[in-house]
């Protein structure tokens, strides 16, 4: 596997004359070093000689687009934005945060289709104020997480930014022939399991934005700052056969499962008393139901499965926790503990921000 | 194919509050349409049943990284930012032109390496101030060069922008197995040869910087707001396996020819006065030699042919121009109309402009 210095050059300065940290090139440089000591050992298997072309087998409407390679796996394919005052602000995460959420969004998708994570490409933009300590320390958290999965950096884009950092994360992975768990795939009476706990990464978030304590300790709230996509338990779950569809809470369980019913054409029942909420350390403390309900950026894995089937409580040391179950009527109806029903309306952050403001 | 009518939602919104000119739904609910529309009528191949994995046969250091479908052909990925005021200005450029550059620049890509673009992914992201009519126009210029290359939109992502409007684009394409076209092929007396006429995209561009006339007619210079990649020339010039090493006219002549010859351990010798200039119409002249040397976004291809090859003068009715040798000294020298050299340095745009900006 050849695999040589150089970014693609890009245009960076073309319509602006102000310069990067480092010249666009050593950045380029810089990058391709870390890539490749991040991706070595790696080697091709073995290739059977036949032709043909990639073809789409799901683009629009899932977490992944869905690509046929012939004769072999389906290749999946995600971008995710990362962008400085939207997905995230310097002031609050480190850079190896940022790096790791950048990557993490993408693997989560790749997650809940049941996949597996082969290469990612990274379009990174900064603007001129930042500093080359920052770039490097950004990188590392993303060659970081990418090390653990076995994921290489295959290229990407560099610019300079007229405005904070922009990145935008491709990832491809891939899921045997027409395997991929799509959202489209649950039927009444299937009950809905979630992964781990909600509302750790909104809790922290809310932390921040309130500014007490004045900085948060990452190492305290690592679902917010070092998340971990559930690669392994998404190909655990797509090889037992038990998802009828599934996807990853990156919007919030309440905006998720919207999904899920959307593309199912079926609604929801959730008992409110089951949803898993996560502890956060500091102040100690249960997350709120309703963080619980719409917080996002868990990357947890929510996903339906036929009654008839057995859902292990954990996986690979994760509880799985079965929250709720499809319905015929289109609706998603929250029980509450007292048995009283009312509509959840997919609020995700919208709601969790209006509550939070107030 | 299934093809459904979201892009995946993102988190638009969590870290700030204010809005998109359309909910972030509505707008993926008007990408899906325009994307289906655009992609009717394609119809998946009959594929073999065989297992395996896409494996990196070229990442970091080409125009595309190419990936080995099992069993089948390469797989092309590229990615390139559109940012504005960085790659474009919105009170240069009308939306269409915008769509059409940011698309373009990927199939240029895929161009280069004599391949065949087959899906697109587009993430977007739009500050609130930015109208809805604008997104629309983008999309039509970005859905009408897809539609030309028969190029599918399979995904993305959507998100508000912090500032300008800010678009990466992915392409994927495909190449016959172990067929793509490097960079680093060339050999020394092989002949070095470019399509069409450089520095029309630079002039147009210079004309605008300098406010005269106060707008141009974007119809006069089409190469610089609807630039067409040459990918059925990159495919033929595969085909007919012309090529030693190819690469797409981004950056500037200059530069981009400097890649070539660092990655293939070569030097170059360019005849000043065979270089093909563009003309352009107001003011009516050829572009000046600086221009076609320095340039960038002609998005021509650039390649080198051994020298015992016949290369055809013209290709589908573009002209094919033979400007210079590549040589074992690994400097890049410039032949002038009487004789005497000079280094050419790869200064691709910063050199235009310091001389613009004079």
């Amino acid at each position: 596997v050849a695999n040589s210095c150089h970014f693609r050059f890009s245009h960076a300065n073309a319509y602006d004359i102000s310069e990067l940290p480092l010249s666009e090139r050593d950045l380029i440089e810089r990058f391709a070093g870390f890539a490749r000591s991040a991706g070595a050992g790696r080697r091709p298997r073995k290739l059977s000689p036949q032709i043909g072309s990639p073809q789409l087998v799901r683009g629009i409407g899932d977490d992944c687009a869905v690509l046929r390679s012939p004769g072999g796996d389906d290749l999946l394919v995600t971008t995710d934005f990362s962008l400085e005052g939207v997905h995230f602000r310097r002031e609050w995460h480190p850079p190896e945060s940022v790096g790791q959420r950048c990557l993490a969004r993408g693997l989560s998708d790749i997650a809940a289709m049941g996949g597996k994570p082969v290469t990612a490409f990274l379009s990174l933009a900064v603007p001129p104020a930042c500093s080359q300590f920052w770039v490097d320390r950004f990188m590392r958290g993303f060659l970081r997480l990418a090390g653990a999965f076995g994921v290489r950096l295959a290229g990407g884009d560099t610019a300079q930014s007229p405005a904070g950092v922009l990145a935008d994360i491709i990832v491809l992975g891939s899921v045997p022939r027409g395997k991929a768990v799509l959202r489209s795939g649950a039927h009444p009476r299937d009950r809905i399991y979630v992964t781990g706990a909600l509302g750790g990464s909104a809790a922290a978030l809310q932390l921040l934005r309130e500014a007490r304590p004045k900085k948060l300790d990452p190492r305290k709230f690592p679902r917010h700052f070092f998340p971990e996509p559930r690669i392994g338990i998404g190909e655990f779950l797509r090889k037992e056969k038990l998802p009828s569809a599934m996807i990853d809470t990156s919007d919030g369980l309440s905006t998720d499962l919207s999904h899920i019913c959307e593309q199912s054409s079926v609604g929801a029942k959730l008992w409110a008393e089951r949803v898993p909420r996560a502890r956060i350390p500091a102040p100690r403390k249960v997350v709120d139901l309703q963080l619980g309900l719409h917080g996002g950026e868990d990357y947890e894995l929510l996903f339906t499965v036929p009654a008839d089937l057995h859902v292990p409580r954990s996986i690979a040391g994760v509880p799985i926790t079965c929250i709720g179950a499809i319905t015929r009527n289109r609706k998603i109806l929250l029980v509450n503990k007292n048995g009283s029903c009312e509509t959840l309306k997919p609020a995700g952050w919208e709601h969790f921000r209006s509550n939070s403001d107030e």
